[in-house]
This record gives C-alpha cells, structure tokens and sequence, in this order.
C-alpha cells in the first residue's frame, strides 16, 4: 500500500512511536488487572487535564468505554436520546441494548449530527409520563460528531443545562474527542463542558487497543468496574493499556496528535473550495460532494477514501497523515 | 521487583519477544477490524493446528472468549454445567450471567477441579424434564484445570461422549490449554478432543491482550462475530491481536513457551516432594500445603506467591521463569 | 358511571357472560399450570380455526403474547422491523426489549400505521450487512392497526412473500385481530394470511385475562413454554385462562362480539360523515377530527373518550356497546 | 375426580366464592390497567395490614411478583442469597436471572429449607471483595418455607440484622405467607417482620390469580411498576387481581383459609405420628416418609399426593380440604 495516499479512516492507523515506547516501558510484571502502577495514575492524570475531579478507566474499544459509562445513567427499563445518525445507534452492533438490558435508543434530529435542547424537547415531550412509555434517563452526544463536527463550549452548556433539569444524564462519546478540542482551541475542559461522563478516545488518534472512560462522578467509578469486568473488558495485563493513555497524556500528545490531523484535514478543504463540502470541516473529516466520475479519478491518482452515498465521498485525517498527500488531495479535487 | 523470585501468576508476565516483533511488523495501516491480513489467516491455521475444520476470532480476554463461545450453546433459558471451582463460575464477575443473558451456571463437583460425566450426571439427572426447572444445555470444562490437572484425551473422549449422548455442547476454557497439551505431549488435537469449541488461551503463555474462540462447528463464527461486536470487543486495530495469536502458533512458541513453564513446575515439584502437594502437577501451577510460618520464611527468600486459604499457597510458573529461580524454590520448600 | 356513553377503550369493558360462566365452570380443581384439560385443547381448536396446524398457549396479556411469539424469531443481536406507531414501540414500556434481550426495534413509516414491503424495503436496504450494524430477524404488524385499519389477504400475501424473501419471521399483534377478521369476511385464516405467528387477542373482545399465542410452526411451542415460564407468566391456574378463550372460540363468540363492536363504529361513521374520518373505518376504532370546542360539547353530553392530538378524537367500541349510544354519537358529531 | 382425597397441591384449588363475588363486583368497567379504584386501595390496605407504611401491587404470578421485589435490590452484576432448595432456585425456571438481568443466585444450606445468619455468613464470608467475584446485593427467604417451615419473628429479627449489617435488602417469598401467619398467630407484621418486601401469595390461599408484591419502602413502588409494564404483568383489567386481593384481605379471609389449611395439616400430623414426619409441621405442608408400598396402598384408598423422592410423600391441605379427608389420611397413615 506504499504508494496509496490513504484518506480511509483514522482507525486503522499505526501506533505512534510514543505509544509503542510506552508499552514496551510497561513490559516487566507489574500486579495483573488494573492493580499495576500505571493503572493507578489514571484518576489523578484526568482530574488534571479535565481541573475536576473525575476517575478515569481503560478499555479496549469506544464501544466499551460508551456502553460502561451509560451504565451509570440508564436504568434497563430507560432510553438514551442521541442522534439518528450517532454511532452508538448506527455503528456499534446493538451494544447499548446489550450493556443497557434492553434499555432504548431515542432517535433526534440535528444538522451535522448534533444534538440540540429543542431537537431533544421535540422528541422526548411528547412521551407520556406513564409506564407504557419508555422514558429517557440520558443524552449521549458524540464530540467531534459523526459528520466532523464540533460543539461549542456554548452549546455544550446549554445541553449540560437542559438535561440537568430535565433530570437526564449527559455522556459524550469522544472517538474524536481529541480532535473537537484541539479545533475548540485545545482545552479539554472546554471540549468536554458539563458533561457527566466521556468515552475519552486514543485509538484512532495514535493509539492501538486503549480508550479510556472518564467519569465526571468518581462515585461511579465502582459500578463501572463491576460491569467492566463482567463485560470481558478487564485485561490482566491492563498495564499496557493504561501506558498507551499515559502515553497519550504526557506532553499532550493528544492534542498535538490531533492538531496534525486537524490542520492536513483544513488543507484538503482550503484547496478543494468550500462549495464541495457538505459539513463545515471542524475536525479531521471531510465530506465532500463527488460524482462518481471524480471519484473515480481521484482513485487513479491512487486517493483511497470511502464512498459517502452516491454523490459523495467520506476522507479522514490522521495523526500520520502525509502534508504532501492532503495539500495533492486538495488541489487533485480544485482540478477535477 | 528485580530481585524477587516472582511465582504470583502466569497473567502478569512480560510479552514474549516474538510477540512483540510480530506486533510491529503489523503496525503499517491495513482494514480495520478483522478485515485484515492477519485476521483471515486464523481460520486456516487453527484448522491446521488441529487437524479439523474450524473458525479462529481473536478476543481480548478470556472471559470474553468463553463467554462468546458458549452463547453458541447455550438459550438465556439454558444453563452451563461447570465445575463449582470454575473459572467461569468463581472468577469471572458473573460475565456468563451477562452474555447469556441469565442463563445459569449448574455446579459439579470432581477432584481437581475435573468433572466427570458420573458427577454430571449425578447433578442434571435429578433436573425435571419440564419448564419449571433450567434444563442444562451445555458442559463447560478448564484444560488445564483450575488446580493445574489436565484432562486425558481418555477422559475427554467420555466427556464428549456423554454431551453428545445428552445433547449438550461441549465447551473448553482453555486459559492454559497449551501447559495442559505441553503435558499430554504436545498434540493439540489430543487435548481438545471432541469439544465444539475452545478458548485457545495466549496471555497467560506470553502474549499480551489476544485470545482465541475456536470453533469447531465454523458455522457458529457468524454468531459470535455478531456477539462479539455487541459485547464492545471488535477492536478496530485487530491486526494487532491476530499478529499475537499467529506468533504464538508460529514454529509452535504456544508449546515452547508452554513446557518451559511446565518445566520450572516440574523442577518445583520434584524439589518439595510429592506429600507437599495438593494436586498432581500436570500444567504450570503448584498447590503446596505450607503453614503460615512456612510461608513467611519463603517470603523472607524473596519467593512471591499468593496464599490459598489458610494451610496452602499456590505457584505459577510462566513462559519466563527462570530455571535458577524454581530450582531454589524447590529447595527452599523441602528444607523448611 | 351508569349514564355515560363510554367510547374510551374496549380495553376495559366488563367480561362477557360467556366467558365468566365458562370461568366458573372451570373451577373444580385439575392440574395445575397448563397441565389441565382445557389448556390441553387449545392446540387442536386452534389448528381448526385456521385451517393449519398450529399451537395456541395462553398468557394473561398481549404484551407478553407479541413478546414470547418475538422471541421465536429474533436473537438477541437482532431487530424487529414494526411501524414506529406500533403499539410494542409505543406503549409496551420496553418489553420488547426486555423479552428479545435487548434486540432493537427498526421503526418504519405507513399510512394507517400499516407496513408495506416496500417501506420496509425502504428502511432495511441500506443496512450494510456486517456485524456493525444491526440486522433485521422479523417484521411485526398489527392486525387491526393502530388506526383501525384492517390488512386484506393481498396485502398479508405482498408482506409473508417479501418476509420470506429475506428471511425474516413476521409476527402479527392481533389485539383486535377479531375486529378485522370481522372486518375481512369472517375468516382467521384469510385475517392472518402468511404469518408465523399471532397474538390472538381475547382481552379488549370480551375475556378477562387471557390472550393466546398462537404459532404457526408448532414446534416453536417448546422454546415458548420455557419462556413463558422464564417471564413469570406460567399461571397456576392456567385453567381459567384456557376456559376464556375456548369460550371466545366456541359458537364463533370471538366474531360475533367483533361484529358487534364493528358496527357501532360503522354507525358512528356513517352518522358523523366521512370528511371527519382520519381513517378509513375497518374495525372498532374511529379518529375524528373534532377542535376541543366540538369535543367539549361531545362531552356535555356524556360522551366518553380520548383526545387525540390537539384536533381530534379517538372512539373506541366494544362487545357491550350500546346501539342507542353508537347512533346517539353519530348523530351528535353530525349535529356540531 | 369428586371420589379423590385431593393433596397434591393448594395451588390448583377451587377459586374462593368470596373471591368470585368480588370479582363479579369490579365487573362495570372502570380505568384500565392500574388505574381503577380497587388498585387504588392496595397501599392503603396493605399499610393497615403491616402496621407500616408499603406499597402494594398486584401481579399474577408468584414468580413475576419475586423477581419485580428482587429487582429494587439487586443490581445485574450482583447476586441473591437464596436456599438451595428455594423455590426462585428450582422451579421459576430461571426467572430470576432474567428478570435480574443476569444476576446469580447464590445458595445456601440449612435445615427445613430455612437460612440462618450463619448459615449466609459462611456462604459470602469468603467472596473477595473485588469485582472478580460477584458481590451479594439481597437475601431471599420464604415464608413459610418450602418445607413447610415458619420463620419466626426472633429468626426474621436475626436476619433483617444481618442483612442491615451486610448491606443487603431481605426479600420474603410469601406464597404460603397466610399460613406462616397463621402458624405464628395471625399476625402480618410478625410474619413479615424486618423484611423489605414480600410477594404476599394469595393464589395458593383461595385467589385465582392475583399475588400482591408488598414494598415496605414505598419509594421503589415506580420502579416496580416500570418492570411490571416491562414484564408483560400490567393488564388492561387490573380490577379483577385487585378485587381478588381486597377480598382475600376483607375479614381477614386470608387468615381464616390458611387456617383451615393449617387445621388439616395438623390433624394429619396428630393422626400419622410424629416419628414419620421430615419436618415439624408449621404451615400447610407435609412431608411423609412412607415406602413405596405404603404409598400404593394410600393411592387404592383414593388419597391423591406427590411422591417425595423415593421413600417420602408430600401432602398439602388448602382452604377447601375437607376435614373428614384430612382425618381419614391421619388414620389411613396410622394404620399402615
């Protein structure tokens, strides 16, 4: 594939050299579980990233960290309200009604795949305050979003706000966590305003097997291990995950990670010209509108990305993208 | 931890060099998930490996691994004959309750941790064929054992006899399936034989977070593809947990690995004398009646090990334990 | 409340004569559970309704009666396509969920709150067929629907071709399944055309507490049993719940009550115009559109029922509906 | 079967006729589901009844009305510490681990299928306090218990400390709860004293089929009700299980059947002997020893009963059973 310029998706990226050297410094034994030295770091590592204080947990796959964390929240007989389009309902191969015994997605609407208070009220009120109808207990929202978008810490407020007072509550998934806050201007404080739990992402920003679920109530972090475990997710050699989150957090390499991405996902979408995309770039994805034809030819330029529908196409940065192969993309897509 | 003589468990112990390098080579980008490389050679090479057909997922836990095999067998309606020392019943934070979705686990009895099917048949003959009672629809058994007893291919030959006869699935944790094969000679066709399916355990013989659901019957590996997306144990990166799996089979590190952990148990044995034991030695774990005093003094040599109950302690060996270390074990126990 | 004209729901009307005196015979003690004589014959009295072999059991509601037929049908990581005003996504308060261990409901669109192939066709094509995303195992109708409309045999036809075609059970709810067999002609058969099973409802027709399953490939009936039992609704005295939908049966009550119900609501219909009609009328429900002025009026003279949004009416007749009142209502709606 | 001495079971009896007539009195319709004002009554009267503030609802099974109380105290990662030959063990057909979504059941020993502190104390003392082992949320005890037995109220003290001491909630199955009562000298609140809930039976006791889950913390009343709806159990026409249990509750009928039925068992007991009984008998259940023969020779004089293993006999008298049958079965032992 040395020739391809990869644009497919940041998921399947390789590890970054630090993560690597990480995990190779976690090599000597250690207690099994999350009994280790690195393990315990985690709690204090977040609570300093996020200036609050808040526990924070390995596991292996943004499916986990999503489906533990609305644990804490959704009783079986509740619902989670979260875009039509998020992954957990679209992507994620019905694990929250897994981990949620039984408990129900509510599908809202929202341009870019966001969520927003009146978008939530539209479809929540209506439900009758009775036992016939299943009713929400959260929100879940995704950080960049499904189409690369970002919310502010603005409307993060008013999301916290709403669903505190509607009793709701609010967990982010944050596959692309990383890269909402460096595009908001890299605090993840900001990035992750008011929410009460985050499925904080390092796999497909630099990472191989390590996400981490960050509670915002550490008093949940008890529940959290419980069904961690009993979901198969406590690896007893758990060391080598919370490294690669170590790892991630030292000298922000997350952000600088997701920066990188960032800034070659602008440079596609500086060259390619704004009347292309169909979502405004706010992340490390572009949606951009490409008849079959163009898409063909940008594959004979060897570009490698996912068709979006019929008349467009899905292309994703990551922290290993090559400047060279996004400022071409964007100026392969300028000249079609 | 330097200078400690280190007999805690086989679950904690460095990643195995090959493993590693097998790990990197795979770093460069392929399909995410298991539409990888190396993920579609598992099938074919655990065919090979044991002389049949069958299908070869990569997981991250064991638990993960039995819990996906048995809900091959198994209705939420059903129960899962083990052992009542089991791993699945005792150490596994009642994941099999979550992954099949209540069904129940029926406990046997039997020395060493072994059933027989006298001993089942002793527990599920007295279960009334009708809807009032859990009726048993599968047998799950440990190779090697919880204490560290393999079962014969003799053995296991009446095992699935008898599920067959009874219309049972036949199920093997094989957290330490290759110390037992090591110990029967090394046929891995020997050790699992006549069981529908296994979990080929690889960290505990030095991998690092990949283990392997074997089935027999291939087309239940749509089923648990299924189930395994669901439990949140699709790992995006999978390239890295099949790399692991394959090293292990390559040139048979899983049976090297193996019998030098079986090996340093042998060199234990041999050194306290067979009246220390509790259990015969056939895999990688010791068993050794020990007071409390004893145990002190063995401590204050720099032996580390977990206590079992008041009068014994337990010693695991691994893949990287050093000969000098079991060899003074051995003879520190017997001058006590 | 004796001088009200009750149009509210048929689902809390008194029980029939027939059904209590058939309650009353069944009183000398038999066998408990559904080892009784009556229990015994509702296989046979329901393979002669509809002309094919099938097995009927009794459970005290309909809910549990679509979610035990469901369960044939879907595993856990799978879906049931139904319409998104179905009652098991409206107004079963999650069992669907709980019953099919946390499948999903795949909510489609449909004049009348009926599917057609199309529409689902519609929703289910662009499910990628991998394990990401959740694949469709049924499609559940509800015959009458939620609106009053009834199925016709083509269309019954056009929906079991297409659920064969792709592989999917398809279910029917049939709450007021006598309602539109009335409606159609007379025939169960022709009512339940091409389905694999039905929840036969007897509760909203004249019973007290017993539904039936009824399945259309009997050797279903075990896996039923079990998880009747399994959802706490194996009866002790399931006799008397036997004894009220063999009564339904006996003398074809089960048509005449639904007869009975049927032409009130033609009554209604042809007295209030059909302009007002939402719905065409082919059971025992009507949707009027009535401002709150009209319905305040409608109430002034005793006349009881539900609002339905903020610009209607739902009316519901029932086995005890009085003539007097069906017309009186007719004429009142027609007089505003 | 009118020649038959009938004691196989009271859980096949004829319906009360003070039951019936209740019945037929809630008849004229009124709101559906819970609504109506008999369900309205339950808290009221059942707070009378207990001395102390509850929540009581109906549902239709023992079953169902075990596991909605054990679910507001047991989460799907925990377990119930149960005796191993109770009933939610061997004969709910797994309910349980259903409706407490995977949750174990853990079971201890002790004579007369009774559990003592001690008793559960041995059990749970040695389970690590880590999430490896699933942790007791609840204890489950029955009154009377399977063999007959009564707890008293210094017995239920002892637990209801223990369970305070431990953290756990302390359920009570009372399907044969009226005849403990009655045993212990017709009072509720002795009966049920210090425990947190108690599936308070009636079915067994007269009723046709209505059980009453009592909450003696009346906050997790929605929480019961949610699961109810999500079960299946809430139906449409609640009046009739409410009727059937303000009936049972009017004059104390539900002391005066059980102490019918405890009449008989005595007057078998005082005509068998003591020495052929397994168990004092303390409610409405015998447990005989008799060899085969015997037995046969008790079934030729028209005496029907359940076999108890293979040199026992298990007889029930009920609030129908006749005395003259009763004192003919006394004497009919006596002279084998």
């Amino acid at each position: 594939m040395t020739d391809l310029k990869p644009f497919l998706s940041d998921n399947a990226a390789p590890v970054h050299p630090k993560i690597w050297a990480a995990m190779q410094a976690a090599d000597s034994a250690d207690n099994p579980y999350d009994g280790d030295a690195l393990s315990a770091e985690l709690d204090a590592r977040f609570s300093d990233l996020f200036g609050r204080e808040c526990a924070g947990l390995w596991v292996a796959t943004g499916t986990a960290a999503n489906c533990l964390a609305l644990a804490t929240m959704v009783q079986p007989h509740g619902a989670v309200v979260c875009h039509e389009e998020a992954h957990i309902e679209v992507d994620e191969g019905g694990a929250p009604g897994f981990y949620l015994h039984g408990a129900k997605l509510m599908l809202g609407a929202g341009e870019g795949a966001k969520l927003t208070p009146e978008g939530i009220a539209a479809l929540i009120d209506p439900i009758r305050d009775d036992v016939h109808q299943v009713q929400p207990h959260a929100i879940s929202i995704t950080q960049a979003t499904e189409y690369g978008r970002s919310y502010s810490p603005a409307e993060l407020a008013a999301l916290s706000e709403f669903a505190k007072a509607r009793g709701l509550g609010l967990h982010m998934d944050g596959a692309r966590f990383a890269n909402a806050a460096a595009f908001l201007g890299g605090s993840a404080a900001d990035a992750a305003h008011g929410v009460d739990s985050l499925a904080f992402g390092c796999i497909k920003n630099g990472g191989m097997s390590a996400e981490a679920v960050v509670l915002f109530d550490p008093a949940q972090a008890d529940l959290v291990k419980y069904r961690r475990k009993r979901g198969g997710h406590l690896q007893c050699k758990g060391r080598y995950l919370a490294a690669q989150i170590l790892a991630m957090l030292d000298g922000d390499l997350w952000l600088a990670n997701a920066r990188h991405a960032n800034a070659a996902s602008q440079e596609i979408a500086s060259g390619c010209g704004a009347e292309r995309l169909m979502h405004p770039v706010e992340a490390n994805e572009l949606f951009v509108r490409l008849t079959e034809t163009e898409r063909e030819a940008l594959r004979a330029q060897k570009f490698a990305f996912y068709d979006w529908g019929e008349d467009a196409a899905r292309f994703v940065t990551a922290w290993d993208t090559r400047a060279e192969d996004a400022s071409a993309l964007g100026k392969a897509i300028a000249s079609l």
